[in-house]
């Protein structure tokens, strides 16, 4: 169960309301990387994992994001407040102003209402470490581009340190799935189709004048790898060749038949 | 410019058409992990790069996505069929059934119409990979769940072919990410807060008869980490102390403080 | 800040999980009365409340309903655990099974995604203090109607001290809006027209053999009313009169040209 | 059925078109609080209800408001219109400019589509005049803060009216609510537990230097509640006590045995 | 403004009350093609329309559609009744059961809340004219599936009235488009680039053993149009020809060089 | 399947990035009516569609609207990006900003993700190319509106080639929905209800001095047309009347009745 100290882990101080950045700072309370996002995202995992130990890891982070989300409220609260009689503040965020009466709403910067749709739970557990490793590294830099665009002392202190805490929780999460000993590329049970698993498929195609590279890189060249060209143009638009050893789908046919 | 070659790079067989599948299906026709949650935050995600060879990256496996749509779509649609005239076919998913004729539509297995709250693209390349190595993770249990549920062989091997894809596509990630050679923990340009960093908070407390444990592990343990107890019961349900070294608050109290 | 205690406020026992069952108890999960939205939208008002005693108020109930959450989802989980293996089970709640792997997600019963349009919160007290109380109440019977489907024991054993606790609830938020010492009808501080606030305009008529009944009541008759013809009505079709004393529009009509 | 007469209940006047007030008088129209909301919540309810009386005073309620929301709809185009032409003044609500032709759309002033999710409606009907109290007093306030950020005297004589009514409806609600005679504690069929019904949770506790106060009131004091502390808190970090007979846990626990 | 005569249009009667198709009904009532979506369309149209007559006819049919709502509303909740008591009738619906009371909810037969995402309104009357008969076609198909999948002969009696409806509103909408005069290409006041406008690009392409065809018919072949080869493929892979003639670029390079 | 050529069909060119119009194209990106929009609701009805030239139709322009996207795309990029860096740009569109690190995001102007509630897709061959004339005409009126709002040459030159597209696949559609040879009124198999079918209802009255005109016009006179007055109207506020020959319900209760 949870406990709650009406003592921020962190105080903020706001010299300078700034209302449009109170509007931008709602990206990290009610948006899609936002804090409740993170605190939902890690408590829901934690209730459905069987593993206590990482079980315990889950809820850990889970609930002090759940403390970050009152710290970026209060800040952004702070920002806000101009909104509950002046008019041209109200203009920045008129959700915020007319239905919220300049308090903070459970919005991103743009009044979207904050969704589940923003959550990433699967139930495998080193695949929601690795949604959680993303949604870390989403969060730092969400926080970064509301410091570089923030004047304020207090306000940018307090969000170097929700920042710093991002990254902090990045290495947890990663130590937790390097832990887990598993292959990273092992995921469930079911394995993959051997050969087809090793080709790159070239489907996007940049020639010409003005066209875009076609790029060779450690992900689709190397003996690990077997770059087929796109289907559809393997030999102009002729059909996809059904009976050759070499193509795609002639591997698979073969398999079916071989059944 | 997109082209389209009216042949599927997969051509489907269901030899037992089962509406309640076709329904589960739709997960990845339509739902958050599903194949255009894939090819739209990686054609995005593209569009918006920088980095020519990464860009190229983005667009062939978005590009492959859109295909694995039409794959994903034609297989749901021979399952879904019989709810164009039986009356108990409709009832597994009636907004098929009465709205959409029997014919696939852009929703999951709940109903819910695909949302771009699904996607996660956030201009930064690195973090954007990382997002995708969770994506395809996702995706790849969630059709290892779809096979286990599955009876029909022509179903099974085409979900087999597109489950050993979202691996190649994970791999093809992991490599584009480690060619970039960054410090993993290191995301975007501002650095974290050094000693805060790593401290681990202790905010989910297990004790007593039926508590669960209050795990340690390399998340949380050795040189790298400063495991502090939840500030909330730091003494019990004292105040935090704001005046010792060896607080969290008083640490960050004190840098306010030299500015 | 929060802190959690791996323990619930409440153990719970399931003897016979029940995934159709399951799935209902997702309603007071991430449902639009659930046990999230309660938690949210106190703890939100709260964060804005510049009253430091009812701000504990909502504080104190709005963690309250994050264990809650907590509850209801330990028993949502127990009873959808056989989705994942049994294809039958699978197919009450699809998301849950497919996307989900048998865990609770933060959905409602029909798989809709949580979303804060379901809160209502506008920073003013004695408003939200109203909407708290209707929410409770709504939380009651939804509880009720979950317990009169239920079958086990120990999920009925824990229903019930979960409905309970929603008429504490509403008793103290009752207790505190009445502790504010407000007329009822007086909310801001613009008071309403005189005269005008007191016309019942019947808008609805039910005449004929098979109509309906044209009610009166204390809410449209006494000293305190005055009773309107839907002005449409008022003498056929005609047009609203616009210079009688006693018509509606023609008093507004009035004020506005003695300005 | 329903019928229409092209004639306002209440003729606006706009001498100062205003489009950023304009985008804000959509919270009104297609907002969380607004007319349609009104319209709607009331007359579902109505069409649910099975006792004849109150059944006509929410149609005769719901009919008004959407008469409402024509007003509020005639104000809010008069006040938009010059987006249509004027680039500057689409800056305030491009998706009714770009989208919409400078017209109404149902949205909100952030541009958020109306949703049902807005409403409350649970087919109980003492809970469902509780949903509407609430709801009338925040449309009232939200009136009351557009009023007030708003200076063209037609559009606020229109808002004054609008407001007003809201008033009215209140006063009509809780008319209706307090003539069905019921215990306001009294939701549905089952009774609480006695005992656990009156017991405070203290689950937010404020102490320190800086801390904010542990509130008591009516609402937690008095021979009507016993004051709990947080079973987290007490005794420190023990766990929660299970034998004693003062605890609430245990309390559970003894009755649970003694089925 | 609105008025309401309590009394349906059409008196329902449902002799056999089947919840399953009570949930399928609500299509039409929450759904996208629904009643509500239908009267919302039509009369914010209305309501923003400066064509005195057309305006009339908008509002004509908006209002309606508000009565359908209703009896679609009266017939869907006579069906879904079954489910305030049965457990397996609240199955089929459990959000209407749960959370709803077994009451009509403003949802589609999968429970997703009603949304004005579903609405066209543009505020350009002759293209909201092609929106409306688009929608009144829809509307029709979906009650046509609706009375396929029904066997009480109540309910089909009251659907082949609606449904006849959908074809008169349809009617009307086509001789009010007609009836204003304009070419049917001719859409706002800018006039299409000539040239680019009749060439017909083909972007999906059918060969192989198993492609689909390549098809021609009125839709790109004839005088009007020129048929474009997709310029991907025009030439294999190589650029896009940017100086010749007869390429689709070229030609728009040469348009801008000459300005 | 798809391929991609990395080369735009139309490469654009904007001299003056201009971040409010940038926002405003995202209209067009992932609004409402923009090229997502169109290249899935077109495909997606390819997808279920069994008329194998019109199939080829559908997904000839349904992949020819996803270069689209790429191109509007492609110039929203360009105008969004001194909001990398730019303060005031940011506030243009914070979710581009803060979130998307001023990329473009699949969200409309007002920072609503793209949903699929946007499609009209209904497995209805002649009702889906209704639905994509409409689609089409929309998309039209938004181009223009975007061109009346621009400046920048290259920005407008580039809109120009899209919006003639629109009337290009507004002519195809037109012609493939002629070419079926259906009788524009007969939708589906079940015919209307004689009589019904040609009444008009007068549900909206406007009389008075003030009111509204109350039109006539080829859409409810004529041979066609039996105008019927507002039933609830009829006679005053009289019930309708139910035996007599010339009321609409009178007909059908006769009809019920010789059943």
């Amino acid at each position: 169960m949870y406990h709650h100290v009406k003592k921020l882990m962190y105080t903020v101080h706001v010299d300078d309301p700034d209302p449009c950045f109170g509007n931008m700072l709602l990206e990290q309370f009610g948006g899609a990387n936002g804090e409740l996002a993170a605190a939902m995202q890690y408590s829901i995992q934690g209730l459905n994992c069987e593993d206590p130990e990482r079980k315990d890891l889950l809820m850990d982070i889970g609930t002090e994001e759940l403390s970050h989300l009152e710290i970026v409220g209060a800040l952004a609260r702070l920002h806000l407040k101009p909104m509950k009689n002046d008019r041209e503040a109200a203009e920045a965020d008129p959700l915020v102003a007319i239905a919220g009466g300049g308090g903070v709403t459970l919005c991103n910067s743009m009044g979207n209402a904050w969704t589940a749709d923003y959550l990433k739970v699967t139930g495998e557990l080193d695949v929601d470490l690795r949604s959680n490793i993303a949604a870390e590294a989403r969060a730092k830099i969400v926080y970064e581009r509301l410091i570089n665009f923030c004047d304020d002392p207090g306000t940018k202190d307090a969000l170097q340190f929700l920042m710093t805490r991002e990254i902090t929780h990045m290495k947890a999460f990663m130590a937790a799935l390097d832990s887990m000993g598993k292959d990273p590329l092992s995921i469930g049970k079911i394995p993959p189709t051997p050969g087809i698993v090793d080709e790159f498929y070239n489907d996007s195609t940049g020639e010409g004048d003005d066209g875009e590279i076609d790029a060779r890189g450690p992900w689709n060249e190397g003996d690990d790898w077997k770059f087929v060209e796109a289907p559809a143009f393997n030999g102009g638009v002729k059909p996809l060749a059904r009976k050759s050893e070499d193509s795609v789908n002639s591997g698979r046919g073969k398999k079916r038949l071989s059944k």
